[in-house]
């Protein structure tokens, strides 16, 4: 038994099969993998990883099945594992290559920690365990940990979930985690500080502006996907630095110096996809990779889904809590697209679209 | 203006001068630059960079000032500067290359940064700001933010500082800050952190083994003071990791994955300096770089010095604490040094030791 | 000047002229009112009193100032004073009796404290200064106290609320304290907080229950306004225990050991006062003190009406935040109002009241 | 089950005999209890109870159960009720009257409570249960919950104990609490964060007159055993204030208004009991109440004697750790005794003190 200290459970146990997953490279890799990606360029204190974030969701997993004894033993390491297929900078990459989840496998399968897992399990069966809803549900371990540790990194909405009162009512029904009456408002309040750091941290102007940098420069470099799976961020930073392309050089520059593009557009109103994709084409073919469009997809707020069990009946979240269909409801509120560009090109830029309008 | 959150300090508030040093890639490099080197191989939440350190320190010295107008505005910026010229894994490799107080006077003459700081100051100046008791005495805003920063990330100690209490009772003569009575304990309690992190933290032999582990790495490699001195960790990593001595590359990997060397000696007991530099002769002739001696210096615990104001008379700490006597006579307690060894010969070392003495 | 910890704010500082204000019978009243009545007897930490709250105020306003030095002195020591007035277990007897505020004016009128007063205001200037929007407006040094203290000893909603945010985005125009942009969310967050702990602590049924009990036993002892209004709470339960009135003593003494009336109504359903006037009538005749009616008054949610400067224009909270919108449209929600009964006639008041609709 | 809301252990859940036991008016009176006496009128946010104490001791006994279930689980309730007999203001008055733990017996073997244990445990068995070391022996649930409560509630030495660790770390070997390697430095720290407390809060000045004048009171007005031996804070004080004798009504007024003695004498330096005796009478012949002696006893750190067990040995937590032995040496030096007298007579107190001695 093996004792971490945690800035936000305390102390996570350990037990020996879990270190022995742990000491493997693959696991090892999430220490160079940051939670945030490059959040951290508006919240500098944000310097979390993978790693931290899945030692905490093993730890809300062993505390929901100290409840709920029935839950099988196999989804416990499963949220332990279930990150082990990110790409480096977390999420920035993704719309690249293929979902990280499906990369996890990916890792399980060609990795040290494979031969560990087979000691317990098959593969097949561990890949099951990956879809427990106690690891990927609506409310799950998984959420429930980063959406505090997030909080309490950034500093934003920190506090505002209980933790305690949210596990002690998840119910396990043999299907699915259920909130029982007692659990709304701590379930209600995972919504709310989603919703909180939706525009403040998830969508901070900085950070996406320097992730759309990024991906530009990743897709000028052409890193495959059988190349970034194993990469972790030194890998990739080194890469893109050492790159014979001068533009993919000067945009990590810029990005390590924070010197980023400015915005041109910044909007709320949506002129749809279809609209973007021919913007994107167009300023492409004149600016290259010296304006950049960044489209992201709405938020999804799936916590709302959530079951709750209130007077005895089976509900959804939304349907118990007139604040969670708000927040709902406002949820595209704080979603905005953007046209970002160099600062030399910006004005022109910015011509350029108005007759294109 | 600008206000950046911190989990220490809330809300850190930056002046335009401070923003445009901020702005350089002298001083965004320090968002590479680990606090606490491999620390994090111990404690994993222990992720942050000398960048929030330098901001929180920045803060403190501002704190300090309001209660001391008289302290010349320059300290400040020396305050968020002091530590541009820390190597990637701050003190880890210190011992390799000059100091890194010497480091940041070099980084500021070369970098883009000097320019700013040569708006408002001359260089000459801004050195002896760099001196300033405030920046650099036995109790300053450096040793406050560091000591309570790195207790908040590994949860050793914190809480233990009154920070309110103490800098309220910091008090400049025109030389040097005197603590005045009612702030002895808070001063006594910042060496009481360290103690207490002295051997947990700082020392922590997870943590020394891989630190001596890179030292080596980065001797075999043969990188020069040129080269380091600019580095960040990504330079770093991604040099071993590609260099074309496959000691080297090995070194870096075990690091990487966690697979450290075993300690063969671990000992409080200090035979000497020259038994240890011939011991490390010998072994190195024998094992090469598998076999590491690791013989740190002895703590210093500086706060000890801090002067008091007592009943009108200026004392040191020590005479006034009895617990800061009995802390500083206990710090060698802690001290270890040790010789590691990778798995494979370990007994070998052992069998080879036995013999040697 | 002396320093006195608080557990949310550090240390509180306080100047000469506080602390003789605060050394007088008046202001040490204070620490025997608390904060939050009877809900103690649901969140048993809730133990805080007006004492506390008045130096949290004072604090909160000093850094209010801070930003805004022109914003008048004396409005700090109103900031102090503010709730001197304040009868045992705060807002549960206020329906009784004048309101709080009128009573702080005559216990300044009439006490010691005066006298510390007019050495540097005249009353009349102080009691303007009562209503400076510093301490009486729609975001005030004593809202931002009181809801995130009630916060912290209670655990509700605790760290929502990003006070040093909030506070450096308080402007005062000459009339009025606005928010500016960059504090829009942390206002907000102030109503989502008390949005948040309505329902739960706020309007919490046993605190409720038992309110409606001690006024009950308040009413029927008939202490007088000339009497209640220099008691603090051990002169008014130790005149409740002592009372002639059996059914006086009987009400007290299930309050202490805590064996409180049930709930035999208890809805969001509003029958309009007047039914509910009737009920309480009939009711009295048929079971006299051994059921109750509490009818509370609708939540008021008054920060949504503070002005917030969004790109050079002043605008209502409400306007410019939909989620205050949305928690203003389901303020209501939360509202209960209730009939209590002694459980030995709890089942003959539910048939009355059967009968009666 | 039951969940109560702490913001020092976040959620402690109590089960149904728990929940029976604390529904009496026995346990219902420690809301009356404050937990550190009269030190509010230093530390103004120290106003915790033993409700919340006797709380969070059952919840930590509970928790050092789940590793060590051998233990009777009688203990956890002994845990819970070990405080039902501290007279108002807890230690203030235990000099005057039995020890509180003998009333604790008398409360139980008097109370309904009595009658809820005799369901499950018979007296006799309980009383032995209350003796058991988990509730009373050199590191407990009772010295766990008070030192980390009293570290928070007045923000001195706060989050110095690393409770996880130490709770992980205590093994039940049949007899006592053994604290095993790894929680060396926890247990060591209970130790520090004690000897912290000691001069700031548990002898802090302020307390301590405001104690001397509360037992000179209590004195006077000669309540009895029988009397004070179910009181609460409110029956005593109105009982105070109400007294025919003007001096006790005095005193207590003086209290209530933090008009406190002044310090004549105040001192490290131990003359002996019998001089303090002689003294005492002396004192009290010429001066009546208006001049209090108050000589304490000497602190006595009980933790040092804690059985550790380091490499296989069972040694005393003072053998083991070095700064432990050097608290120990330390402890008497912030002991003090004093002579404090009403202002009106302070001088007369010194001139006749000189004279004596």
């Amino acid at each position: 038994m093996k004792l971490i200290h945690d800035p936000l459970h305390g102390g996570i146990e350990l037990d020996d099969f879990a270190v022995r997953l742990i000491d493997t490279p693959e696991f090892q890799r999430l220490r160079r993998i940051t939670q945030l990606g490059l959040a951290y360029l508006a919240y500098p204190s944000a310097r979390h990883t993978r790693f931290e974030h899945s030692l905490g969701t093993f730890h809300l997993a062993k505390r929901v099945r100290t409840y709920n004894p029935e839950i099988e033993e196999g989804a416990l390491y499963a949220a332990l594992l279930h990150d082990l297929g990110h790409y480096p900078l977390s999420h920035t990459l993704e719309a690249l290559y293929p979902r990280h989840e499906e990369n996890t496998r990916w890792v399980i399968k060609h990795g040290e920690i494979g031969d560990v897992i087979r000691e317990r399990y098959s593969l097949k069966e561990f890949f099951k365990s990956l879809k427990h809803p106690l690891v990927s549900g609506d409310i799950d371990a998984d959420r429930m940990d980063y959406l505090v540790r997030d909080a309490y990194y950034t500093g934003v909405a920190f506090g505002l979930v209980d933790m305690d009162r949210l596990i002690r009512n998840l119910r396990w029904d043999g299907e699915r985690l259920v909130v029982s009456e007692k659990g709304v408002i701590a379930a209600q309040n995972l919504l709310l500080a989603r919703s909180m750091m939706y525009p403040t941290v998830y969508q901070h102007h900085t950070s996406k502006i320097a992730s759309a940098m990024l991906v530009k420069a990743v897709e000028l470099e052409g890193i495959s996907y059988e190349e970034i799976r194993t990469m972790d961020e030194i890998d990739l930073v080194s890469r893109l630095r050492g790159s014979e392309k001068p533009e993919v050089r000067g945009l990590m520059e810029a990005i390590d110096d924070r010197k980023l593009y400015k915005r041109v557009v910044y909007t709320n109103e949506d002129p749809g996809e279809e609209v973007v994709r021919e913007l994107k084409k167009e300023l492409e073919e004149e600016f290259g990779h010296l304006a950049i469009v960044d489209y992201p997809p709405k938020p999804k707020f799936e916590e709302k889904n959530a079951f709750v069990e209130v007077g005895g009946e089976l509900k959804r979240l939304s349907e118990v809590s007139p604040l969670v269909r708000a927040l709902v409801e406002l949820k595209d509120t704080h979603w905005r697209w953007g046209v970002y560009a160099r600062e030399e090109v910006r004005e022109m830029v910015e011509v350029f679209l108005k007759k294109l309008f």
